[in-house]
Formats: structure tokens, sequence, C-alpha cells
């Protein structure tokens, strides 16, 4: 059996992104532990406390054609590979401690753009105060570039998914969708209000918008929760309404299927809602804030208030 | 300026893998600490301690067509990837704690061919009871596969390369050269025996061999030592003596050039290098230990006693 195959059917292809990482988990049995301390989240939670609090890591890549494209300076390239994983650390309300880098790459990409993406990757994570430690260069395919960052942070408690009880109330950060116009490479990792968020205990849920509302509120509800969504308390972003002037496609669509929003979804205590909103409005006061309403008992959907209708999970997948 | 070059003077592949990482260091600036808390070792020593002791951090890739060819088996793939990321924690003396695994792949991976992939980390993982606790997939060009993976482990000191003293006695492990013939696929990374090396306070610097020693020895000593190598004491394997039948290239510089050994190079105080041998084998009978003779006054170079030559770092390059 070899690594590639010419049959489709057999061929990763035709799987999803959530399948793919079913079968991997799957594969890696006892050797990946139980979610918050394994897969499943936003960042793993490690059990072991040191004085700095709990450690949480986390791991993603940026790779050319997929998260960038060929025009990209490599500054920019490099401050994205750095700011998507700080928002996963963001939605674990954690302080970013140090990082690891992997560049694979093809003989053909050019010395001054490599140069460029380790600088955009160095100023990125001194911002913030992240140490790079170490790292890794091998060759890739030719015309290929994927460049792998894994951080370690620390919390000062588990702020995850699917921890949010009935009735509580759902929040996000910032407008929604139409990333591909420019955000996706410029955004600014919620890292200060994800801190400030876990250190609040009526806060009790939290994850980062990467792969679109559709799929990541879902992810955030767990199994037994549903969210009715009034498509007018949406805050959709003015790329989504420029995008939808180009393509047609609603903006309302944009903002739910799109991705790579790097906003933070999450859920408080309903008698405390309006204390911590404006407390997060008085501290952040650049950074919108919108109360979407109640999570309700249900089955782990998002269901559109205009219709009833279940919204389908037809996200940004980054296999697809 | 684009990420690709058609200009051959201006692409990474007139770099060797060590200019490469000189660039990127230098463009990561301030983010990157100094050694031996950021990069230059087989691991990273982060300086916060626990009750675990130090933390050790690095990372490592396998890449389809540069790791492990295509009739491979994703099994055998996945197994090289966790060991080979071992050997590093071993060269530190490290106890691994927990991992993360990217997967960058084409849409023409056989799903088959993933699972194996993932169940030999998992297997490779288990039995040194490293938890795998999170990763992420993406999309690679077709025909790729790129998996990359982090490790973090402890140790309860800070052993790494660069603090040997003039005269210590040099050992290394197992036997070197011809890895190519199955060796690279199937070894056992020496995480027993760099544990119990780090715990003898009369070892005085330690690494794993990788690139072959050629390579490998210079940058254990640094840039004040030399050592004057006795090819008849090299341990030669026997993959290497049958590749030198195939291809005609004397064993010695199968063993000095091949890389991928995955033995642990290490030095100890004089005085006490009988001792520490001594143990060694009693503790380790199976582990080939041989000892190579005394470090140097010098300027960082692998010389031949048979002809007083410096050995050219013509080493195994993971770029090339």
């Amino acid at each position: 059996m070899g690594a590639l195959t010419t049959i489709v059917a057999d061929s990763v292809i035709t799987l999803s992104e959530d399948e793919i990482i079913r079968r991997v988990v799957q594969g890696l049995a006892e050797a990946a532990p139980p979610f918050p301390a394994g897969p499943g989240g936003d960042c793993a939670h490690l059990p072991n406390q040191s004085s700095q609090g709990f450690r949480v890591s986390t791991i993603d890549a940026v790779i050319l054609g997929q998260h960038f494209d060929v025009a990209c300076e490599g500054y920019q390239a490099g401050v994205k590979l750095v700011n998507r994983n700080l928002s996963d650390l963001a939605a674990a309300g954690a302080t970013p401690s140090d990082g690891l880098l992997s560049i694979a790459m093809g003989g053909d990409i050019a010395i001054d753009w490599l140069e460029s993406f380790a600088h955009g990757v160095g100023r990125a994570a001194q911002k913030v105060r992240l140490n790079i430690v170490g790292g890794d260069v091998a060759r890739g395919p030719k015309g290929s570039f994927i460049a792998t960052l894994a951080l370690q942070g620390f919390a000062h408690r588990i702020l995850t998914r699917r921890t949010a009880q009935n009735q509580d109330m759902l929040f996000v950060t910032g407008k929604l969708g139409g990333s591909r116009y420019g955000y996706h490479l410029h955004f600014q990792p919620r890292l200060s209000e994800g801190i400030w968020l876990s250190a609040q205990s009526e806060v009790t849920s939290c994850t980062d918008l990467s792969d679109g509302l559709a799929k990541d509120l879902p992810n955030l509800l767990g199994s037994k929760l549903d969210f009715h969504l009034n498509p007018a308390v949406l805050p959709i972003s003015e790329a989504a309404v420029a995008l939808s002037k180009a393509d047609g496609v609603p903006p309302l669509e944009h903002a739910l299927f799109d991705g790579e929003d790097y906003e933070l979804l999450w859920t408080v205590r309903a008698d405390r809602a309006d204390f911590i909103a404006e407390q997060f409005r008085r501290l952040f006061p650049l950074t919108p804030l919108t109360c979407l309403g109640p999570i309700q008992h249900g089955t782990g959907k998002l269901i559109s208030q205009a219709d009833g209708q279940k919204i389908p999970m037809q996200a940004f997948s980054h296999f697809a």
C-alpha cells in the first residue's frame, strides 16, 4: 500500500477536514488523551500545573496557495502564521510563552521572501513577548512553502468549548465575513480580550472563529445545546457587504460561512451578561462586541430565527 | 517580491541548510532567545522550571520523497516521525511529555495509508508515554505529504552541545553509516540512555547524530575544541559495509557522512570516563558504546589522525 493513490474514492480528497481529523485521532488511539487535555478544542489544556498556571498547546500552519497566495509579501505570511496561532491561545485565555517553527519548502523559494517571512514571524512574536525557541527547515516539493508553528502558553483556568450551560448568553467580538478581502492577513488576534474573559469566572465557554460561525458555533455548543440566530443582530463586516456586491452572495452568508474571522465567540451566565458586557466595552472600546442572544437546550444546531430551519455547517474547510 | 523565483541565484536552493537556518534566525531577531534557551541545539531548554524540571522543546518533520519514499508503509513513516523527534529529546536527556502533530498533504494521499501513518505515530508515542495532545490538517500540493511533530519533554539539568571541556573523552553509541539501508525507519531512539547520561554530572555535553559524525561532531565541540579521529576505532555498521560493496565508497565515508544514525555522541570528564563507560555498559548491555578518544584545544575541527587533514563537513543535508 503506497502513500499516493490514483483512485479518487480511496483518497483523502473525498473526506471532510473533520472526518480526516477523526480518523487521525482514531489512529493515534490511547496516545491521544481525552478532551480538553487532548484533541477537540482550540488548544490542548495540559493537566500539569506550574506556577504560571495550566500549560496550553496549539499548532497551525500556513501553506502557499492555501492560506496566502504567491503574490503575498513574506512578511505578511509570517505575521499571519503567528497571529492565527495566537488566536487559538486567545480562545483559551492564555498568555503566549514559546513557539517552534518548522519550514518545508521547494528550492525555488526566493531568499529575500524567506527572510521577509522570518522577519514577519519575529515581529508578530515580539509584539506579544512570544519567544521562538527552535525550529527546523527541510526540502519540500518544488513551488511549495509550508510553515508550521507550535505554541505553548499559560492560563489560570481551563477556558474551552462545550462547557456552556442552557440560557447562557452568547457574544461575539468584531464583525464577520469577507476575510479574504484582506482581513485574513491583517487581523489582530484578540489576545488581551481572551485573557480578560478567562479571568471572569462567569464566562462559561469560548472559541475563536476560524471556520465560520456556521461551523464554529455548533462546535462551541456541543451536542446538547442549540442557538436560534436572529440574522438582524449578526455583526456583518464591510468586506462581506463589498464581496456581496461582487459575487451576488448575500452578506449574511459571507458572515456565516467565509471563515478566517479570528474573532472570539463566547458565552456568559445570563444573570451576569450585562455586567460582563459593560466591563468588556469599557476595557476594549475599540473591539466591537455583540450580544447574539441566549442559548437553549437542543442537539447542537444553529437555527435561523427567520425560517426556523437549521443553518448547515457548510463552512470554510481548510482542507477542501 | 513574490514567494517563488525562477532565478536560481535568488532561490534558497543555492543555500546550505545551515545558511537557511542562520538567515531565518536572523529574521526572527529578538524573538529568538540565545542558545540554549533558543535555537542552536537539539532542543531548546526553557528557563522556567516546574516540579518536573526544565522543559525542553523540539520540532521536526517527515516529508514524502525526502525522509521516506512513496512505497514506505504509513505505519513506518509515522514511527519515524516520532522517533526522530525522540532522538532530539534523548540528546537532551529529557523525558517525553506531550506533542502536537500537523499534517499538510495533497488530496491524492490514500486514506488507508494516512490511517496507518496515524497508527504508527500513536504506537511509537504510547511506547514512551508521549501524549499527542493536538494537531491540525491542511491541504498541501498534489503528491505531497509533510507531517510535523513538536515535542515537549522535561529534564533535570541542561544537557546540550558546546559545553565540553578540553581533554574530555568522546563516546558514541551504536554503529554508524548506511542508515538508508533501512535503519532510518527502524531505529530505536536512545531515550533511556540519554536520560541516564543526563543524570551523571560528569557527562559534559551530548548531541544526537542526525546529519552524520562529520557535521554533528564539530557542532558538539563548538569553536574552541578539535577532535583527532583514529579511523580504526570508529564503529562502522554492517549496512555501511554492504553499501560500500554496492557503491564503491569506503565504509568509513558512509560512517562519517551518511547521516540519520540517531545515535548519541557525548563527552565525559576524563578522570571519570572509565567509570561512566562501565556503568553504561552494565545498564545498557545491548547498546554498543565506543570510546573515540580525548578532545583537545582547537578551532572546532574534526581532524583525521591518518593524514592530519581536516575532515570536511560535507554531510547529509536535510535541505539538499
